[in-house]
């Protein structure tokens, strides 16, 4: 018809952009609009245990649904502040994902009565103000007449950003009716063009600068690059150029892992010592998409002088010392790979060092992370999703070669851990959508513990994921940092392998549990196809000593100084 | 020694206050500060799960901890907003709570590196904006020659003024080292003394009034009665003047309910009918404390006019129309009960209805609402801690009258679902401290899923509340609002009886769980004397109809119009 209920029209546009997920927690101030949610043909309602997850879930699925975004819908004041840390987490990391929050109707938003979920003070405005700090673009829809411009205007920054963006829905506006003419009008997914002379001006100085380092250029990929959708121009550039190309750790997987002319992963200090000494000798490094945050750095011990560096963001380019504001790089990779594409010849005989580790072949049956990583590297497939959490394992799986077409997620800036277990429910669930393999998660016995419950939302939506639940009794991570006997640093124990069927599963039948106490019994595991056909949700609680941890980890430590002066190396 | 560590000089403050818990959860920029906590001799470290469940438990911890506050922990962003919706809900219901966040160090702070747990854009102070919304005071430590007035500053705020307050704590300065000699003078607890002409003015008025009223008055006592200390006040007040004493719900147990003047719950239109018609049939009502929210006032439907009207707060006084900023019920009300206490012979002679319901005698052998609440005010003693979650819990508590010297513990004006699984955690601690009984959780299926994992903590604390889980296949509050057979007001069906046993109970040994499917069943287990000592944690699964609810939430649902009416009608 010619008139659309703003509920629907929200539904329409999220269809228009490929979110078909509408992750939440139901609350007195969004239930109407649930019902737009519930019996939309394409769209999912994916209810959360609590708002938190939901955000990360929301996150995970924009992360795997590359090119769309994530969406979820709160409560007023408890349910929105409750997912604020997830939002603030897709902000920092650059993930598109819409928060709509059903809010009080717009008559109540003026008199401002003292409702639940209220301060008490008639501060109606507080939640906004907070989210304002965490969001790119922020907006009440308090008219019929203005909805549909601004559903459209935050859900435009939303994807040409890759941040979150918060909309505030009353519950007298769910049901109204508005023009549908609007939707007709796909939503521009674009940056802008760039100015033609400053671009013109760019390449060239870039091309000299080529020229100059007689063709020794190395590219070095981050996270940007996978968020701002530039993972088809960068293959290009490489695969054109003949440039070798390393990933930083927030960039993996950017670049396919087994491409020839990939080196693997460059984290300043911390790298291997082949790659590191590659990418720092290098005469120019082409940087695209980086987030220089400490640990995507090394703690920021990149050893490459400003002055042999060009860097590709999505809203400016860096040419040496020389800012470039407005000069984005989906625009002008493609440009740049016809202007470099000469200097292949030489570029093709530049090294690139073999990635990847070997399993040790030593007599330990214990599961140390030296022994582990390699081992479940063996295990991965083609296009799998990993997902590894914040703790030993986001340091350990970094030495893991991956497969063709494997997706990598990870919150290496943010950092919030319980993070995955809501994010692996939206990966899986774009995975799915996608045509990916797999979801397998990497997760310490401490983060599972502050999400859990996240576990039984896969299961009611029939999600398969394998879950490598590492036990190492406690925060193994902070006790590198500090007070490794601390008592701070220890959890309860659970019985992880009772999980799973608790929160809803029949063991056996709807999902498995694993305890792996050796290296025998976990490859026996890893070598099972039955296992390995995820036919059901699995967690494999993997045990593993305490005080050990990856490679990566021991030396950033040693890095950071001697673990008690705490006050005073704190990382920097 | 005449210097201390400003860890330490924290740790003292907090003992002065009779604050003996650290709630709170271990990250990388709070590990240095968590050593003061484990080694101070009176003060434990109670690691939570995560951080919104750390502040729901210093919440709880608070409000039974009478005249103390609550403290939690937690780390720069990623924790600290994490907890955020806590803050914001003690803010919104009076609760002094201490938020410490551990950040990062003075120099990064002017420095802005894109440390972990940074938005990446260099604005430190991001987090520091959002909780200025919902603490009374704001604070960092930046020097240690300030940092002992800032600590005093916002700590006495929190106590004087029962809000929550924030402290951030860089990692550089935690071991800096302090004079002493401030500690040697107590913080100030008490509110400010009134302006001597204006208190007598308003005594004058209030005596005026309560004569034309020929001494025919009632008391209304609210949540800021208990959160501002002046039930012993209010009780010298109803015990010398004889006025009847009625209870908002956010109120309940600020009287004792077992007193000869109480006679119950007031709210509004959804009062059980004698006590409306007593409350609002009186010439003049002496409210202290009164928190008007919706759901405290039975959706705004006093039928009390303001020129019948005393209202007594914190801060300011009302009498009629006219208000008295800066007057005080904490000074004003023994004088006040001074002035009244001649009204004592009228008074005595005003009727008070028999506030509490028995048990139904009916056939049905369906633990219905109607059955269960009477049947479980029978299994309550004197001094139990009783808390009840949002949802059927709260409307179905509230028309149970609870035996002497019980507490009460709810969320009514804040209502985040989830809340009352941290704050049992915190307020069974504190109950223990005051020699109180034990402490008894009513919470929905829905709500427990939300921070079940609490539940491990307190058995990790040896706590040994006594848990019912209201089993009723979803939100059924929110189905009364709006979508009774809607899909996304179901939850997923968890193996309850398990829960204890696999976050890390021994079942049978440290916990023990049950299911009662009949009013037989749930009438044995309550009069089994093991059962009633809680020698163990105790998790009771009730299965109850899901379509069913207490008398108090159906009535406001008629009230509030068809729940399909749904935008117009939303609560207003
Ligand atoms: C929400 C949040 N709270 C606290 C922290 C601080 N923190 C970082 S890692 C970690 C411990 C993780 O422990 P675990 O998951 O067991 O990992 P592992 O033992 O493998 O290192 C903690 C508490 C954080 N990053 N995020
Ligand atoms: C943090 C938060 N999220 C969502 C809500 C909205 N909400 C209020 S009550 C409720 C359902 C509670 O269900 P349950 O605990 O099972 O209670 P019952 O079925 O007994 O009513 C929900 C989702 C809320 N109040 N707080
Ligand atoms: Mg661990
Ligand atoms: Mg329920």
């Amino acid at each position: 018809g010619d008139m659309i209920e703003i509920g629907s029209y929200i539904m329409e546009r999220l269809v228009q952009l490929g979110c078909t997920k509408m992750f939440g927690v139901p609350g007195d101030f969004n239930l109407g609009f649930l019902d737009y949610i519930e019996d939309h043909p394409l769209i999912d309602w994916v209810g959360s245990c609590n708002e938190l997850n939901a955000a990360y879930a929301a996150d995970g699925y924009a992360r795997v649904n590359d090119g769309s975004i994530g969406a979820l819908t709160t409560t007023f004041g408890v349910g929105e502040l409750s997912a604020i840390n997830g939002i603030a987490g897709a902000f920092s990391e650059h993930v598109p994902v819409l928060h709509i929050v059903g809010v009080p109707s717009t008559s109540q938003q003026k008199n401002k009565p003292m409702l639940h979920h209220t301060l008490g003070d008639g501060r109606y405005d507080a939640y906004f103000k907070a989210a304002q700090q965490f969001t790119i673009a922020q907006a009440s829809i308090d008219s019929k007449e203005t909805a549909g411009a601004v559903i459209d205007r935050v859900l435009t920054e939303c994807v040409v950003m890759a941040r979150p963006v918060y909309l505030m829905l009353p519950t007298d506006l769910v049901s109204e009716r508005i023009p549908a003419k609007r939707l007709k009008t796909p939503l521009n997914r674009t940056p802008p063009e760039n100015d033609p002379d400053v671009e013109a001006f760019v390449l060239d100085e870039i091309v000299k600068l080529v020229e100059e380092a007689q063709g020794d250029a190395v590219i070095l990929i981050d996270a940007c690059a996978i968020r701002h959708s530039v993972k088809e121009e960068v293959k290009e550039l490489f695969k054109r150029t003949g440039f070798p190309v390393y990933s930083a750790p927030m960039g993996k997987t950017a670049v396919d892992e087994t491409e020839d002319r990939y080196g693997g992963i460059y984290v300043g200090s911390i790298s291997h010592p082949d790659i590191k000494e590659k990418v720092e000798s290098a005469n120019l490094i082409i940087s695209v998409g980086a987030l220089k945050s400490d640990f995507n750095t090394g703690n920021f011990t990149y050893h490459i002088p400003i002055g042999r560096t060009i860097e590709l963001h999505s809203d400016h380019t860096r040419v040496q010392f020389a800012g470039f504001p407005g000069i984005g790089m989906k625009r002008l990779l493609p440009k740049l790979t016809s202007r470099l594409h000469p200097f292949k010849e030489g570029a093709i005989k530049l090294d690139v060092p073999k990635f990847g580790l070997s399993v040790p072949q030593d007599n330990s049956d214990v599961i140390t992370h030296e022994y582990f990583w390699p081992r479940v590297g063996e295990f991965f497939r083609p296009k799998d999703v990993i997902v590894a959490e914040t703790g030993t394992s986001s340091f350990g799986i970094l030495d893991v070669k991956l497969p063709s077409g494997a997706v990598f997620v990870s919150q290496i800036l943010w950092g919030s851990i319980g993070w995955t277990v809501g994010s692996t429910l939206g990966a899986a669930m774009a995975a799915k959508e996608r045509g990916l393999g797999r979801t397998i998660l990497f997760i310490g016995d401490g983060s599972m513990q502050l999400t859990v419950q996240e576990l039984s939302v896969m299961m009611h939506h029939n999600l398969k994921p394998i879950i490598f639940l590492l036990n190492n009794s406690g925060y193994t991570i902070e006790r590198y940092i500090h007070g490794m006997k601390r008592k701070y640093n220890d959890i309860t124990n659970w019985k992880w392998t009772h999980l799973l069927n608790t929160l809803g599963g029949e063991e056996g039948k709807t999902c498995q549990s694993y305890t792996v106490n050796n290296r025998d019994e976990l490859s026996r595991l890893l070598d099972d196809a039955t296992f390995a056909s995820t036919g059901k949700i699995q967690l494999v609680e993997v045990m593993m000593p305490q005080e050990d941890a990856p490679r990566a980890l021991k030396v950033q430590t040693e890095l950071t100084g001697k673990s008690n002066r705490y006050a005073v190396t704190q990382w920097t």
